[in-house]
């Protein structure tokens, strides 16, 4: 057939944008056949065009944003710079021309989402952004556009693929987490700066998209609670795994009623719920709603080519849909309250350093007992001076639970800093 | 807004049209807000209107299936008749007059599925599918929509949940295939007369629509070669979970080059394998593509309620995007042969009733060695004229490993028939 040709501005040329370039080459056949169009990158956005890149052309390279912005065949630009400046007014200047954008980039719509999705709409023209989660897995056109009608009421998963490598890492070799993220960085699992990866903040920014696509409210970066993985200890690792348990790195994103909570943490996962088997820097996303009971998407959550070929469903969506449907931007139709995480109803574990003397246990216990906190099971670990309470408690308020520790930490024979981990995914029958 | 109204034929009020008629008033809000429209059942085509019904006004039910063909109002038809006749005709006149058809129905669509595509096309419309495949798992629209440019190789999963249930319940209490069968007729998993379950037939129609979308290649029912769950006994799920296999029903699509072989047949998997995981009447369908790595979508895979959800997913895309775009509507613009299934290369796992006597397994292990077959691992179970061997081998070309079973099953000292189970998802390294 006769193909339409579709004329592309890239903005940024690493990993992914260099995939992008190779795979839309690679698969012109299957792209002109699926969509009668052939789709072709006219320039590409670099800081330095002189410097020679491998796999294009050295004639499409421009420092010149106007290249792109200004070129009225150029429909479609893609924006894989990454960070909130320069790339926020790129994109805002690309979508007041009315051309459609495609985005990997988890920070700007994290942070400007809400703005861009707007400034969209109000030019009748969209912004796409399946590579900006959990990579090649087509989380973000499953939930805009399968689930209107599914009643989402929690979105769970493993969106950060390093974190994942590090824990699953400890876990097969028992090693430290110091040791288990340099081999993480050897073996390209893990950026030379991985701050935002093991503080939680990279997922937190993704669990941000993800709430407000499934829930349909505004939910920033900043309404996302965060804490990450520097404090997880193989010594946690070896526990749990004897109670039964996997230690991921968790987003969760629930409905309180009208009200929204997201947050970040590592967590407990019983050895068979299905997201205790997602391992090394693979990412599974898991969606529960009153007409669909329990849906999960998993797969490679990064990797250059796995986020070219979602830039590129993207793309091709554009393409053959060039009218924009009301699924084809998110509306925050809802503007949903936030449930305050001190509410929240948390199972917990807890290791805790004691001195093995008498009456140690018979404290702790009853500080928890005044507090409301209930005690499922208790393990001793060791003895003498190096003895450890491990504890899993039954379902409580988070504030009573802190309440409870912030007393414990003062009593007679306990040590160091407790750290309590949240156990998730208890209820799974599956 | 003001809502744009949507009539809506309903073709059949079994389970899941009347779920789909109360999650249509359920989600009436959030379909709204989402879509800018408002969609309603207008009529509803049932044998007998008379007769009472629970959830719909009395007066929508007609048996004249003129009044949904001729109403112009009506613009999208909901089949959920099932079967070839009469789907068929209904189908077709109403892709004639131009109307989108929303079908569950995946016996229709693995026999006459070209034609319809075909049909709907010529007509300017088309036919959405995706509750025909695995329930609430959007399985249709990713691989349509999501996949353009992933290259796919291999498409496998779970996609009937009758078998997987019982196989589930035969490996959690080591009961027989006919107790577990008459538990899942119990409680709701299998239907009254189980036959196309039990006998792959039903997965076999599932994985002919799988294959036709992800291949872009005309395969139909009789493409797909089909073996059930009726003959695999709970000893062989007792072995195979000593080896560390799980024994499911495996659909398995593969590209060989630029042909495409599908079949159905119950496969050991690997305990650590995530199909392995997939329990009860759950779906999953594992994807491999050159792009993508890896991606697995689980969830359940019938259920009326979750099935609705998908139809309703269906309905909303056309409301959406009244325009057609050729990612509706599946061309099969490749028309791949078809590989032979004798030069599949397998691992098989075998168990052979023999008597404990010197030279049987030196005999047996000559046979396999003339043609060319190669053991990996052979374990005795019991002793004298009830012992059994319990092999594995390294993989093979079918025809090879059905040549020498047929030289094998005449030597003395074998007894009864032996039967082979393939070994799927060793080479899985997540």
């Amino acid at each position: 057939m006769a193909d339409k040709r579709i004329s592309i501005g890239l903005l940024g040329y690493g990993t992914v944008g260099s995939n992008v370039y190779r795979l839309l080459d690679d698969q012109a056949r299957d792209i002109s056949e699926a969509t009668g169009s052939s789709i072709f990158i006219k320039k590409i956005l670099v800081r330095d065009p002189s410097q020679p890149r491998p796999g294009a052309p050295q004639d499409i390279f421009t420092s010149d944003f106007a290249d792109i912005l200004d070129d009225d065949e150029i429909s479609i630009a893609v924006e894989l710079i990454g960070g909130v400046d320069p790339a926020y007014d790129f994109v805002s200047d690309l979508l007041k021309k009315g051309k459609a954008v495609v985005t990997a980039n988890k920070q700007l719509l994290s942070r400007r989402g809400a703005h861009l999705f707007e400034l969209a709409r109000e030019n009748s023209t969209r912004i796409q952004f399946e590579a900006s989660v959990a990579g090649a897995i087509p989380v973000i056109k499953v939930l805009r556009e399968s689930m209107v009608a599914a009643d989402l009421k929690s979105i769970s998963g493993i969106v950060n693929g390093t974190t994942n490598y590090v824990l699953t890492e400890m876990g097969r070799t028992g090693s430290k987490y110091e040791d288990a993220l340099a081999r993480a960085q050897e073996r390209g699992y893990a950026e030379a700066d991985p701050t935002e990866d093991i503080n939680g903040k990279d997922a937190a920014a993704k669990m941000a998209i993800l709430a407000s696509i499934a829930f349909h409210t505004p939910v920033g970066l900043d309404d996302v609670a965060c804490a990450g993985i520097e404090n997880i200890s193989s010594l946690d690792i070896a526990f749990a795994g004897e109670l039964g348990y996997t230690i991921k790195l968790l987003g969760v994103a629930r409905l309180y009623g009208e009200r929204v909570n997201v947050r970040v943490h590592p967590a407990l996962v019983p050895d068979d719920h299905p997201l205790a088997t997602v391992s090394g820097a693979y990412n599974a996303v898991f969606l529960k709603g009153t007409a669909i009971d329990e849906i999960m998407l998993s797969g490679p959550g990064a990797g250059g080519m796995e986020t070219a070929s979602a830039v590129l469903s993207d793309m091709v969506s554009i393409v053959t849909r060039p009218q924009v449907s009301p699924l084809e931007n998110p509306v925050a139709y809802r503007n949903l309250g936030f449930f305050p995480d001190d509410d929240v109803v948390s199972t917990f574990y807890l290791r805790l350093e004691v001195k093995d003397e008498p009456g140690v246990l018979a404290a702790i216990a009853r500080v928890f007992g005044d507090n409301g906190v209930s005690i499922e099971s208790v393990i001793q670990k060791g003895r003498g001076a190096h003895a450890e309470l491990v504890m899993i408690f039954h379902p409580v308020r988070e504030a009573s639970f802190q309440a409870a520790l912030d007393t414990i930490v003062n009593l007679e024979g306990v040590r160091g800093k407790p750290r309590p981990i949240r156990v998730e995914g208890k209820e799974h029958e599956h």
